[in-house]
């Protein structure tokens, strides 16, 4: 999956010397990958991603803002799952959808979701953030590949397996997909 | 020009029985173009606007929300004006831009901002806005075309012109654009 | 029109060495016309202005503040125009009143409003704003004298009339009256 | 003392129909004593004060507002106290300063504070308060004349005085002065 | 009555180079009583308070913080007094409740309140507030033994009893208990 | 593991009759387990946890609340991982701790975090969190446990292990512990 993020840091209550600014502190030029130091309290963040075919982003949160999505080209399946219930008897619900261009989704904030590419072409969407720091959680890289592993003890009550799973999950590939 | 609105006012903080709610409560097919009340405080909108060749999205402020646009198809040229300086003897200051595809530019909260497609073919932005009811006025409408017109002395002393001119103005035809 | 500003941008959240505060820090003499750097997280400013008979305080708006004003002398008719309803075919309305002394009228946030003083006397007010950053935007100025002029193509859409008369307009004196 | 308040609970993001609200919901003729309770989002507080000579308004704090004041006619002697500093061997410090006309002054929020006016005229104030809701606590009726007297055990130990003084202070008249 | 604060003033929006923070900086041993100067934005505190016998927290406010408290050990009798009712014939009402261990009390914001220790043990509670920087105003402390003497005219009126009173209660001793 | 929890929702601004109100509208007697609906405003809830020896509170988030934590008896080891960094190369990072009674731990909002009794004696703590709604995700039940399970390619993609490792998660045994 090739990702490409317009990850807008941006600031409308603007701290510089209103005689120093230029329009530049506005504008960002296509394909900008960095944060913009500049400029931080909008509240708000715009973001593209590109998926290849087949290309997913995997069960991740963003622990500080909502994501409105817009599909622009492609077929994306989405999901998230809801918050434990009040009711211990009630299991988390899942929430899926199979998304074409126009189409707009809502992934609450907080709230684990992915998106998966199941078309045979590119796929790419925009997606709004409520936050100009939305922070992301990718949940198989903090769960399983934090640089020093979560105790042995706690994953396996944790998943209800025994230590040779943990530590095979432990083992695999660490991947920042973005 | 033509406008197709995705004006998403949907809710991170459900109030719904969380059993009746279905996945379609976060889900907007393309080319929806109404607002959907049943969820609303998601505290982000997320629109497409396309433009005809040389059509404009005229001089217009949101009252409750700053806006990040990306270009996806077409050649924009856009600016916003500052607000008052405090020194009042200086002007308040235009920022302007041509953006091609992939380029993002900031509106900041209140600001009168504008587009204007100059390209030959039509042009499509997405715009995140940091508000679920961002408000939009329209400055000629506001001024020139509200249900009663303003005083003519009000308008005739902030302009500085004849009354002629200013009903001249108000005789415009009325058209709301988006 | 005659407009002192006492523009209070004070800060009930100390962020000074609490030994080095003095009562002064809270503490404004009349006839304060300058902005108060030493204190910025109050969330309110007062300021009183004063109209000379057939003084006008033209159509602008307040990017980030509810304004509720008194009157205290005189006799002002004031007015604001409410932003753009859901439905494209229905115009922006205007509501005005005129204001006796001890009267009270509120302008929401982010919408275009004016004060006129229509006696033959002076006439003053207080004002209160719900933030202590609370920009000003002149329509006229913001519209038709920024210091590099708005796209003329843009302005003659927007208003509807021939490029003579946006250049007219453009060609005022311009004036900061607050 | 005598006190008229123009309190202003009202709202800029309006709940009624569109179609259905008149100017007279942003319109409070003078001397309006009531809340008004259609619109209640605002928040800003706008209240006059009006001061017999030697008039108190005795120490009382607003558990939800900064106030900003500013003095119309009359001398005012006013003050507030800050809260507990962090080294507990220092005392609570005391801010006061006498007012003339067009003089301003800060109260923050939930601090203890008085105005007195110390002329023989009357004095006349308008003051700003940074919610729709601000609340008032006059101390001596909280600490002393609640509908059921808080435990005498816990007002003696308190105030390091005997059971005598307290009842004392307890049965003076009550009075609600705003 | 004996006070131990672990009063948390700490920050989950980290403004130090994440590679420089350690876990210490989320960790603070058993009976810290410092503030924690390096993290400042978390919007919350959790302090413990022990109370010897007969120990009393004697009536005062938190300016920016709700209360919500549960007693661990021992039996309380605790309570608040609410704001000025609209109704100027009214008074402020009272709540009062005798706590024992698991009892949960809550104290709105701003509210004048105390706890006492009725019985003839130790009592400890654990109370979280609403504020990483509440605030504490000792009513007797700020009202009758700040730096400076309220001025003697404003608490006799205040008070309604006679000045003799009044200096009596000023020359009681200065205890700072929290 | 033992969980009570004494989830107070309450809200310091009442929008009941005030003349309705009672003192229990402020109290929750010991060992209360319901939401209590009345009052829903506060900013804040206080819960106490009860951990059996070897007791966990296994992996999981609160999508809208940092945790401060104080330890009141046993031992607990405690962590939490980091937000995917800025730089892709970089791994989560894990900060874990140690405590014992007295000592106080800070839970950042959104991160994942746990809590694991590692003494041979029952454990309790006193937990603040900054929301009256904070929300609880339990990661593996979010991931593997859900009403309908996420999609498996999506997993096994995440998670980069075959499906039969990801079918074997997903069969163990549902439980929800708190």
């Amino acid at each position: 999956m090739a990702s490409v993020l317009l990850a807008v840091f941006v600031n409308g209550k603007i701290c510089k010397d209103p005689n120093m600014i230029s329009v530049d502190d506005f504008f960002f030029p296509g394909h900008t990958c960095d944060q913009l130091p500049r400029l931080n309290t909008l509240g708000i963040s715009l973001v593209r991603i590109d998926y290849a075919p087949y290309g997913l982003n995997p069960p991740h949160t963003h622990p500080r803002a909502t994501e409105v999505l817009v599909v622009v080209e492609g077929t994306l399946y989405v999901g998230f799952v809801t918050s434990n219930p009040a009711d211990p008897n009630v299991k988390n619900k899942i929430f899926t959808k199979t998304l074409y261009p126009g189409d707009v989704f809502v992934f609450p904030e907080g709230l684990i979701h992915f998106q998966f590419n199941v078309g045979k072409t590119n796929a790419v969407v925009f997606a709004g953030l409520s936050s100009q720091n939305t922070g992301v959680i990718t949940i198989a890289n903090a769960v399983f590949r934090s640089d020093q592993p979560i105790n042995l003890d706690v994953l396996t009550k944790a998943f209800q397996v025994d230590a040779n799973i943990i530590k095979y999950l432990q083992a695999q590939f660490w991947w920042n997909i973005d």
